[in-house]
């Protein structure tokens, strides 16, 4: 087997109170990836589109995740140097939408690269793989848009030394809806603009929605899940570079939606509905509130993807 | 029915990463309080061993939560005003101790009058009455120890505006080692000496360690439970009022607790364990390591008591 399909999904991070630690993968929209093994060395990416990555390959995170894994691999594994690997990216996840394109890239090829060398990583491994991609794109190592695409479900980052991550349980009807606004919003600019000194009283409020997020998502309370998606630390301060953030939250809760706000650092945003039939009319309230407004735009209408990146076939 | 009998469990709050908003309940230590109900207008504390309280009877907590119940009681379904209770405490949790002492007077009193005066309360009403009593006690009305001590085993206060508190799952096997050093801190004092501002990289690193505790409760996962009791913000500042804390801790770590920290704001120093076994070497450790110190101490062995306050005999 030398050539593989890859199907890499989108990701919610964050996930209101989740800051920085919960993340969730989505259905659609999704990356599709080519990878071939050959016996020439190095990595080469033949192909993007969908949108222009950097042409600088060793700035491209897709490279970046490859070449930690295939360093690894030789240096563990294969002292042989003839091995390298050829890419084709097809992304339908757009660069700086805030729903893991990236994260996609970087989760897809490690995936691929992975089968096609005989599954000498396992999933934990390829996270630490796939964020030195993330390194690249963001500026930090961040996990929680990589560990959901990798490990599929609702995930949370408890710690980054050492690397621990979990998968969490999520009730089958929970579905996503997603708009993206096609604005630009650096992930570096929106985390400049946070404050590294936050209020205890503050803090204390958002670790309580934590820990409730988590103990609803494991009740299937769905009640609870939405009341514990509140955020006080971060979405206030970055709401500001989303038009209409909050009409969009406000009517879509007045619809049915359990409640949401920013994907990762934006300027998607999602919300969380009990069920296909209410995340899509959520969905069209996102419509409904964008369409005056002079900015394009994409919505999306998923349930949870509880596999994550997987292989559509072997070519 | 006009005399009861009530048992209400000692508590600890807090459980590490989980500062104000995770608490559980205990078997043991217990108080006893007898409840008579009586045609007497007004509320008498007849009698009250194992302590000194406030002679005052309008500061004294149980005094406060049952007139807090009686009050609403008047209000809502009861016109008459002849009506009254008198009380007799029976306090084996010492006032100070940090496993809620306060919090077991102001449950047992509140829980066994709502008895006596045939259910017209619900448990999260209870715990409204009790809290009143705290507020007297600490200086603000905290439900971190009369929630787990009304509900049973461990719960979490997601929100006090609104109140909302939910009971979590937590394994049969999880066990407790306590260990009561005789010194006075008092729960405004450690308050205070605590920041209002902290390191958003230090919020995160707690609401990762939050998250991963209630999941480790939901999957029975010892192994993350225990990686899970971190406290970078409250305890490295509480620590120093307490004697050889992080003796303590080192060694029942070693004997094969899971971890822990301070209850409530101290003195008492928790450790939880899987299984009884490693729970009584456990309490061994907290005796070896407080003997050689010129500080008297008491030490608990206990399993979650999943049922919280009780009535153990109508009289």
């Amino acid at each position: 087997m030398n050539r593989i399909k890859i199907l890499s999904p989108a990701t919610v991070a964050n996930l209101a109170c989740g800051f920085d630690v919960i993340g969730l993968a989505l259905d659609i929209p999704v990356d599709e990836i080519l990878l071939y093994k050959s016996n020439s060395p190095g990595i080469r990416i033949n192909r993007i589109d969908g949108t222009t990555l950097p042409k600088d390959q060793k700035k491209n995170v897709a490279f970046v995740s490859l070449q930690a894994l295939l360093k690894k691999y030789q240096q563990r594994f294969y002292k042989e140097k003839k091995i390298g690997f050829e890419i084709e990216l097809i992304k339908n996840i757009h660069p700086g939408s805030g729903i893991g394109s990236s994260a996609a890239s970087a989760a897809g090829v490690v995936y691929g690269a992975n089968i096609l060398l005989g599954n000498p990583f396992n999933r934990m491994q390829l996270i630490r793989f796939a964020m030195e991609g993330e390194r690249i794109a963001s500026g930090s190592a961040h996990a929680d848009n990589v560990a959901p695409a990798i490990m599929g479900g609702v995930t949370l980052v408890r710690s980054y030394q050492p690397l621990d991550i979990t998968k969490l349980h999520s009730p089958n009807e929970l579905w996503v809806s997603i708009i993206h606004p096609q604005i630009e919003i650096k992930t570096s600019d929106a985390r400049e603009i946070l404050k590294q000194k936050i209020l205890m009283t503050d803090a204390i409020r958002q670790w309580g929605n934590i820990g409730a997020l988590v103990a609803g998502l494991y009740q299937e309370n769905y009640e609870l899940i939405s009341r514990s998606l509140e955020d006080f630390i971060v979405e206030p301060i970055r709401a500001m570079l989303i038009p209409a953030f909050y009409e969009l939250k406000i009517r879509c809760k007045e619809i049915g939606a359990l409640g949401g706000g920013i994907s990762g650092s934006g300027p998607s945003v999602f919300m969380l509905s009990k069920g296909n039939d209410i995340a899509k009319k959520v969905t069209e309230v996102m419509n409904l509130v964008y369409s005056p407004l002079k900015v394009d735009y994409k919505t999306y209408t998923s349930p949870i993807n509880q596999k994550g990146v997987k292989f559509s076939e072997i070519l």
